[in-house]
């Protein structure tokens, strides 16, 4: 029962009571996410859903007149899991913005989907609580699109990814239900974790609604060790060591020689340009115990080969020694058309991804920047290229998908954090063996059968 | 095509060359695990592969023959997930026994799935490594088994469950094909989280071969610390503010009135009759920093009205002060038959359950002791009745439910580490609404719709 684009968006203003937009100047902002290099449909319309009630409404309309959903929030995406299909409907979250309960006794909140990150943060500190995970995006981010993507960022050395907050969720199905799934306990083996399964299912498997995360007491600020190496060897050994050392840093970043070379051409930090590696490691213990775990982290620093190491005494030291990870990807970006990468291999194979790396961008003439969490062997390499140059954006994407193919072969994954979309889902059949590939298949079309959520995204 | 039972046990033997065990004596101690009061049905046979292909061919055979399996590790369930259904196939995982790898660079252990939790604890620490997940069966049971109930543990509480340590798993699907889900990389989001998915599915998706888990650097002896309390609520308080605080104890255990009674009455222990609880709380963190945390605690413990607190100087004393836990569950064994329940709530929480555990207790007239992870909200209240007295069995049940449902009044859930089997199968029902019960038969009869892995349990 297909109706016309106007009998859609009639029942959807109309019965539904919802706020569509489909002014084509304004849909455009709700066309695509981040990933630039990635096509995106004409969107039919984008919908803006206040309540549970109306997601329900819209899937069940949308399923009702065949009209694809595809879920967004703030648009940050990196791998195109938010780009719009021809003819479909964007269900933005961007209204569903409420902190519903910060629960300072049991150390959980319930937050609607389209609170923003940095909200949470906010609502989670003046409870004396934090929520750790920190992508890179956190102040525009939305926790809807941070599960649906399982977001890392900086503090999963020590914190985890977003995967280990959610307790629960509350999402609407290809059918219109609305399922509550997970708790709001620490520990709980009541069936299938299906909490677990929705999140990093990047809008294929249903709507995000409400999310009942984990929250942990306030950190003290942290105080920042800076480590210059002269070889990437020696970087790696450093990690290592702290690692095995059972030193539990809250921050280990990696920058190379390319990203310090950019950051230097452009802010003049004072940088070592000759530096092959730079590491930027944090304490946030708090106190003599930040400054123990400081001084543990310099002297495996040095003994690991370090040419030069810097170490904050107070946090806003700190904050100036850090602000060369802030900087990273805008100074490769500056130098050109920036394509973001996003790989993760065992955390000894860093050194060898990035001897690796250095050839890919020789073999395709590309300049490659390195920056990531070394801690976790999750890196970015961005690749720089000229502006509106086809030739070279070809080059770009050969090198992406060498890059990928590099740390499949180094015992890696394809993506560590900013997910599969569309930009990977074809090099994710490199990762799947057969039968995962079906299992994937058999649960996506058994949970939404007509191919409502998503489509063409993921699998 | 169905065969007569000999053929199926030809074939076995035969084609598939697997151990097949149907002596009637022997097979008995296949056909159930350690919950007493759950009826098992009694196998065609038991079966002890020992590679991932004999595993596929006897997945392939049961399907061709129409015969369910049932898998199992050491049978130390507590939730009847192991019990045989008549006319099944136990398959049996002992004989996959092995540690392959220990990689202490990037920190991961590959294993079979009948490796015993001891020893790859073993195996791990002559690598200076740590596996934290240690459920009280952890001499005896199996990863398989700890895998495919996510299993808990004392540790929890600083360092999460068996789920937070699962990188990756091999998998027998119910066609009889491998799939290789996860990875050996900290993170990694390509894809759905399938690893998760089977994590405490509890052998209805399919039979574990390999896993692969992420290990820790080995932690120091830990320093005990035991705390009396007056009443219920001065601990939960002391609970409460030890984790307000930012304190990261590695075990927060409780025991209450009943268990302390049952353990003075058997072993003379001096522990103080007339309080309400005891906490037992420890610190891994050695040397100064492990002192400090005591103090912090015991600081603590006072603060919030602690009758008496006594801290362990040294890993001995220690030892001493934690035997305490150990004897729990047998002390209240040896009076009578102990039926274990396994229920969590948010923490703070406890108290109230505690509270309404004592009035379920006087409605059935049942003793029940109570003890587990206070610092989870995760206890085991344990019903002791008569031997062998029908109408005492069903009165323990009777309170067994009530606690349950008690549970989930207080947001909590039905099981928070022992997993649902048969035990809690019905009881699962309150828990989960319409469509999460739609989404587990989904997702279930999806990846296995001729129903042969482990039927009647779970969901």
């Amino acid at each position: 029962m297909l109706g016309s684009d106007a009998e859609v968006l009639a029942e959807l203003r109309g019965r539904v009571s919802v706020t569509v937009i489909d002014d084509p100047d304004i849909l455009g902002t709700y066309s695509r996410d981040q990933a630039a290099v990635i096509p995106a449909g004409r969107p039919l319309a984008a919908v803006l859903p206040t309540t549970t009630d109306e997601v329900c409404a819209v899937v069940e309309t949308a399923g009702r007149y065949g009209r694809p959903i595809v879920p967004r929030g703030a648009g940050s995406g990196l791998s195109g899991g938010a780009n719009a299909v021809d003819g479909c409907l964007v269900v933005s979250l961007e209204r569903m913005n409420r902190v519903l309960e910060v629960n300072s006794q049991d150390l959980y909140a319930v937050v609607e989907p389209g609170v923003i990150n940095a909200d949470l943060r906010a609502a989670a500190a003046a409870e004396g609580l934090l929520y750790p995970p920190d992508p890179a995006s956190y102040e525009f981010s939305t926790i809807g699109g941070n599960v649906a993507t399982n977001a890392g960022g900086l503090c999963c050395v020590k914190y985890g990814v977003t995967r280990d907050y959610v307790l629960g969720l509350e999402v609407v199905l290809a059918g219109g239900e609305v399922a509550r799934l997970g708790r709001r306990t620490v520990k709980g083996v009541a069936g299938y974790d299906l909490t677990g399964l929705f999140v990093g299912s990047e809008g294929t498997l249903g709507i995000i609604t409400q999310a009942t995360l984990r929250l942990v007491p306030a950190r003290e600020r942290p105080l920042t060790v800076a480590a210059f190496f002269p070889e990437l060897k020696a970087a790696g050994r450093a990690v290592a060591e702290i690692t095995a050392a059972g030193i539990g840093p809250s921050v280990v970043e990696l920058l190379d020689q390319t990203t310090i070379n950019a950051i230097e051409d452009w802010k003049r930090m004072g940088l070592d340009r000759d530096a092959a590696a730079l590491l930027l490691i944090q304490s946030d213990l708090g106190g003599e115990a930040a400054k123990e775990e400081v001084r543990a982290v310099v002297s495996r620093c040095e003994s690991a080969g370090a040419s030069f190491v810097a170490h904050a005494g107070d946090p806003e030291e700190s904050d100036e020694l850090m602000a060369a990870r802030r900087f990273a990807f805008p100074a490769l970006d500056r130098q050109g058309e920036a394509l973001l990468d996003d790989v993760a291999v065992p955390r000894s194979q860093i050194p060898a991804l990035l001897a690796a790396i250095e050839k890919i961008a020789g073999r395709h003439d590309v300049v490659i920047g390195t920056f990531g969490h070394a801690g976790e062997g999750n890196v970015h390499p961005t690749i720089v290229y000229p502006r509106n140059d086809r030739a070279s954006e070809a080059s770009a994407l050969a090198a992406f998908a060498d890059i990928v193919l590099t740390a499949l072969e180094l015992g890696g994954t394809i993506t560590g954090e900013h997910g599969v979309g569309l930009l990977k889902r074809d090099l994710l059949q490199a990762e799947l063996d057969d039968a995962s590939r079906w299992l994937h298949r058999t649960i996506r079309s058994a949970l939404d059968p007509s191919g409502l959520f998503n489509p063409d995204k993921v699998v």
